[in-house]
């Protein structure tokens, strides 16, 4: 059921099977396996997944590709609250690994939260990444096309790009590096800095080699109507057109919750096994937070691994918590 | 486009970038990457994957809980189509590796085959797998019930079976192994050998310590109506009632077209790379014919990860197909 700041209360005492912190395709898709193996489960989302920002999906297969990021959670929350799972709109704030079990504080509400203690035997984080957009005084002027044809992932919008005059919008010299594989979708490429930073020799050969711009200019604003963005203005008040830009500042990682667990890192990147266990036999890693790919559909693949996974270990230490079968119809 | 016996005439001097064999949830989901990644690509499938008989999906994050495993092929052929891939309607005889190329032998046609050869530098298996089901006189009768209560899979439909009387219907001692998981979602299990093989002691024991009854008579036929198997009637006359089955018999693997390369399998499933690569550099396989889970949502990942591995290796060795800049616009 969905939890409110009153009937989390009622929780507090009990004990999950598993606690999901984030609700996007990784965190549901491993709350639909949970609750199907009946365990017991409460996912807990701050709310405004990375998904819930994507306009179109374009590539989950079975699904219409003009399906928005936020249809799919809709559809993902009704299908995990119908198998009755728990659900609970907060903040995780910390988690403490008591040996058997974890104890999770979350923080309920913006304006005067509460704060409740809740415990759970696994832990699996799915509270993924956001994309660092680029810093300008209007930041409304960004949110206007970010998501639009302002991208911000090659593997997803590469194929919308093809041919377009796009700019990418670096935060540093490495950032740039996605201009090369850009490259095989469009030769019509500038890579703007933003004037933050320096490009080196090296880069700025290889960038020319290819026959892209590089323009060092601050920005002033991005241009354009209705989200679809069409250049943008400089500081020296010059203007260039664009029919796409691709955004490459990295990402936030929601993962300070899991500071006071030893983990196993790889870049911000959680390491998991095949299974999407971490370096904690009792924490498992799903979705963007985890080395990999950042899909929609590795997401879902990675929660049923984790559900699974986690159903497997409770089993073979339990075997079964059905009432017991008192006499054969056979 | 989608190719016939005459149009794919016109594509025998052509070399595919990927062929995948198979339309399942796999094969599709890698189609659409490939596509999305500026890939020629031909999707070849027989008809009828194992998705094609769910009659609901239940766990696939982002669709309706009683989707139909054939909307989703729908939706995934016709989200491929959208985006220009070929896909014909054939079975794949035989696979040559040339080199660079694989050379693919494919029988177009039931009555009146036409064979064909096309070429393509890396190839995708995405083929599957077919449960094996109870061998019984009339086979129509066992075709009634399976994939409505006559279950083949523990994973998807455990949650199905809660507290229901099942019969566990098995081809060989180890095959009823299944029966000790099942345990985690209903105690009322009685395990049924057809009389085909002999249920030794060491298995009988625990069986029986569970409470699990254990049935050896050769079935006669299921019971039922409307697709709801209601219990077997056995040869010597007897009926067992029963709410669910869950046939655990095996899998054919549809893999024959491989018997002339070299790969390496676990069991009958193909080992695989994170990025689901096979033992073969420039074959893949996904979805179930691999080692791992039989679920929908992890057969898309498989297939988005393989396309993005070939896409990785053919950018990598080619740089870009596109038209170069002629001038840069900044």
């Amino acid at each position: 059921m969905k939890l409110t700041k009153q009937t989390i209360k009622e929780r507090t005492e009990h004990v999950y099977d598993a606690l999901v912190v984030g609700g996007g395709p990784a965190g549901l898709s491993a709350g639909i396996y949970l609750q199907r193996y009946l365990l017991s489960t409460l996912i807990i989302d701050k709310g405004k997944a990375r998904s819930f920002w994507m306009r179109e999906l374009h590539n989950y297969v079975g699904l219409p590709p003009d399906t928005s990021g936020r249809e799919v959670l809709k559809q993902g929350k009704d299908h995990y609250l119908s198998l009755d799972g728990d659900y609970l709109n907060a903040f995780v704030e910390s988690v403490v690994d008591e040996g058997d079990t974890f104890a999770v504080k979350v923080r309920i509400g913006r304006n005067n939260p509460t704060y409740e203690t809740v415990r759970t035997r696994y832990l699996i984080s799915a509270s993924g990444i956001i994309d660092q957009l680029p810093v300008l005084d209007d930041m409304q002027n960004v949110f206007e096309y970010a998501g639009h044809n302002l991208h911000v992932c090659l593997i997803c919008d590469g194929y919308e790009m093809k041919d377009q005059w796009v700019g990418v919008f670096g935060a540093s010299e490495s950032s740039l590096e996605v201009a090369f594989p850009l490259g095989w979708f469009t030769h019509h490429i500038t890579v703007f800095t933003n004037g933050a930073f320096e490009v080196g020799q090296d880069l700025r050969d290889r960038l020319t080699a290819q026959g892209y711009a590089i323009n060092e200019q601050p920005i002033d604003k991005f241009l354009g109507e209705n989200h679809q963005m069409s250049g943008v203005a400089l500081a020296d008040g010059s203007k260039v057109a664009l029919d796409a830009g691709l955004v490459s500042m990295g990402s936030k990682y929601h993962a300070d919750y899991l500071e006071g667990v030893d983990l196993e890192y790889k870049g911000g990147n959680l390491v998991t096994d095949t299974m999407s266990r971490t370096s904690h036999p009792r924490i498992f890693a799903v979705g963007d937070l985890k080395v990999g790919m950042n899909q929609v559909a590795i997401a879902a693949a990675d929660g049923a691994k984790a559900a699974t996974q986690i159903w497997r270990d409770i089993r073979r230490a339990e075997g079964s918590r059905r009432p017991p079968a008192v006499i054969s119809n056979a």
